[in-house]
């Protein structure tokens, strides 16, 4: 499965030396023939070397391979960061075989602190020596950071093939642009026939806004970064924008990204269950992901769940705060089916959701009742053990 | 001190059952004479019923009283909740001789439970009894929930006294409009002659952007509030906005609110340090201050001060965060006087700032070099106790 379950990718994670646990920490994909490909990236004001120059390379539309490490960032290095990210494009290209504008790359880990680039190189030839078409998980391994597993799916959809894998377990807000994006790493590849421009529209209108519904602690990275590669390998007719084959493939990428960043949530940083808050009704499906967000988002709806009590008022300041007209007199939530709020009134009974808190993963229903706008956000509870690793890990 | 520093207003603090710990929950302030008063309030889209029947009262621009019931928020609450809010200050005007309309009323506690009003009705005569001019202490005290004690603050400016109180330790955020606010509740008096359209301007530029500069855990309530209230009881001449005389006294409102601010945050849910994040050369005070509250409110930041580390590469990143464009290359940050970033590059030698983290309070300074917009804001670390606290306490 993973990012080697579409056919033409293979992959690879190995250990060099860049985290202090001696776990995987260099990750290398690569297609075999040049992929279609587009990205989102962090709209955070200081956007991390990396996030640069995979930017400025996703202009050509089209790459062979991408080199990610964990353990530094990248970010915050000025410079002299622009030329490590470089130079470790450089070095993989170099032991590819391709040149250095065919190859992307990736970061996570301390911002401030520089990747270094001897032991990135000295580890590379081993990693493409290491190239395998069953090296997806290792490389969804060899991205993670405080996560305690990695995060990879799948899909199929009219005879081609949609893989990926995530990382992340805290940093990770949607405060964003409508097109930025929210996780840290997440890679997606398949093998359809798909042009730049079908590659890019998917990325645009279902890739973006999926990961944006996705919240731990509201703290974009310096880094994130989202690719989708498009690699042909299932061969056929060109996929362009707008078409059938279009519209199918769309559907497969989301699920898959669906998939992933309910797997983040659920591996979030000291978390011990998942929230998932449906909204509809809302005037857009823009208003809808706001309104989810601030409800999966809120350290008070948080800490309730985390507490097992379902304290409905807190869904109610919590929706109230997410900055979207709201009727009062219509809006309505459950929370794991139970109604605790009707009209805007916090129903007395809401304890009766409490049984429902106790489950691994917890479901929170917004019904705004103004148009047709939905969205699923989601997110998790926040416990003490968040703060302990935050307070204990640099980031 | 507190609101009954200034002449002309008395004030009590009594125990009318609300709350289950069996402290004072029930606090009235009274003006001898019908006071100039103007409030800034929540921007929350379900607002308490207490705000909307004080906003509305305001309209008339004066007022004689104040009653407030710690316990129950009367948020949520729908249609009976605006009945109790009113069958409230009619209970407090009906003890005190004064037609309702003369009457406020404030409410914090659990959302979605509503006011017992005949306890409060039932206590108000006491209440009554025990106004004092040196009520400020126990009004300071029935309006806490969360909090650990008090908070009150005076100053003094032309003959002018200004006195002030405020409750708050959890639900605090400012993700609010230009003039909403950011606390829980906080009530100031004057005894200087002030015009309602004084008050009015006072609360609008110098008290909202005073207190929407400090943050918690950025979850505005349903009940914020915060009202100013002008006895004239100094005595001389009226004042009016944009006289000399109003300029000084909204210099003594402002620092008393600064003052209070600061207190909040001291005593935040959990917290052990109090975070100063002052910020200059951002193109405006909105920006600067918008700014400083992304880092004083990043998770990230408040759990790296909690664990001693001064980890600068969150800083850049909650900055980064801010929506606020930055240019990289002028971004400058301190943390206790040490630079931990220049030109946006975070400096190797930031564990210098180590020894800052040990202090009760700790300032972090933010250079934008833009302009000349400047901001403080005051926020505190995040501690496991904070999510204990609002695991187990029903807000």
């Amino acid at each position: 499965m993973s990012v080697t379950y579409p056919r033409g990718f293979r992959a690879a994670g190995v250990t060099a030396g860049l985290k202090a646990s001696g776990r995987r920490d260099l990750g290398l994909l690569v297609a075999d023939a040049p992929a279609a490909v587009a990205g989102a990236f962090t709209t955070n004001a200081f956007p991390a070397a990396p996030v640069e120059v995979t930017r400025s390379r996703l202009r050509a539309g089209r790459a062979r391979a991408l080199v990610v490490n964990s353990g530094q960032a990248n970010a915050g290095t000025g410079e002299p960061g622009l030329r490590d990210a470089e130079a470790t494009a450089a070095a993989a290209g170099s032991a590819l075989g391709l040149v250095p504008d065919q190859v992307l790359v990736g970061s996570t880990g301390v911002i401030g602190a520089r990747v270094p680039v001897p032991l990135i190189a000295g580890a590379l030839p081993g990693a493409v020596t290491a190239l395998s078409t069953d090296g997806g998980q290792a490389f969804a391994e060899a991205i993670c950071t405080t996560d305690t597993r990695p995060k990879q799916a799948a899909a199929e959809a009219g005879g081609y093939r949609v893989g990926g894998c995530a990382k992340g377990a805290g940093m990770i807000g949607p405060r964003l642009a409508p097109h930025g994006l929210a996780t840290l790493l997440a890679y997606l590849t398949t093998d359809a026939p798909a042009s730049p421009a079908a590659v890019r529209a998917i990325v645009a209108e279902r890739v973006a806004p999926t990961w944006n519904a996705l919240v731990v602690d509201g703290c974009q990275s310096t880094n994130d970064t989202v690719l989708l590669l498009a690699g042909g390998a299932a061969g056929g007719p060109g996929i362009d924008p707008g078409s059938a084959a279009a519209a199918a493939l769309a559907d497969a990428v989301e699920s898959v990204c669906r998939d992933l960043a309910r797997q983040v949530a659920a591996d979030a940083e000291g978390a011990s269950t998942t929230l998932v808050v449906q909204v509809d009704g809302a005037s857009t499906d823009e208003d809808a992901r706001e309104l989810g967000v601030a409800v999966a988002g809120s350290p008070l709806v948080k800490t309730a769940v985390f507490g097992g009590d379902p304290n409905p008022g807190r869904i109610l300041q919590a929706a109230g705060d997410g900055g979207v007209a709201l009727e009062s007199a219509r809006f309505r939530a459950s929370m794991g089916g139970i109604p605790v709020i009707e009209g805007g009134v916090v129903l007395e009974d809401g304890d009766a959701a409490a049984p429902a808190l106790a489950e691994r993963e917890v479901l929170i229903e917004l019904h705004v009742g103004e148009g047709k706008g939905a969205a699923t956000v989601f997110g998790c509870d926040l416990s003490p053990e968040y703060v302990r690793i935050n307070a204990e890990y640099r980031t």
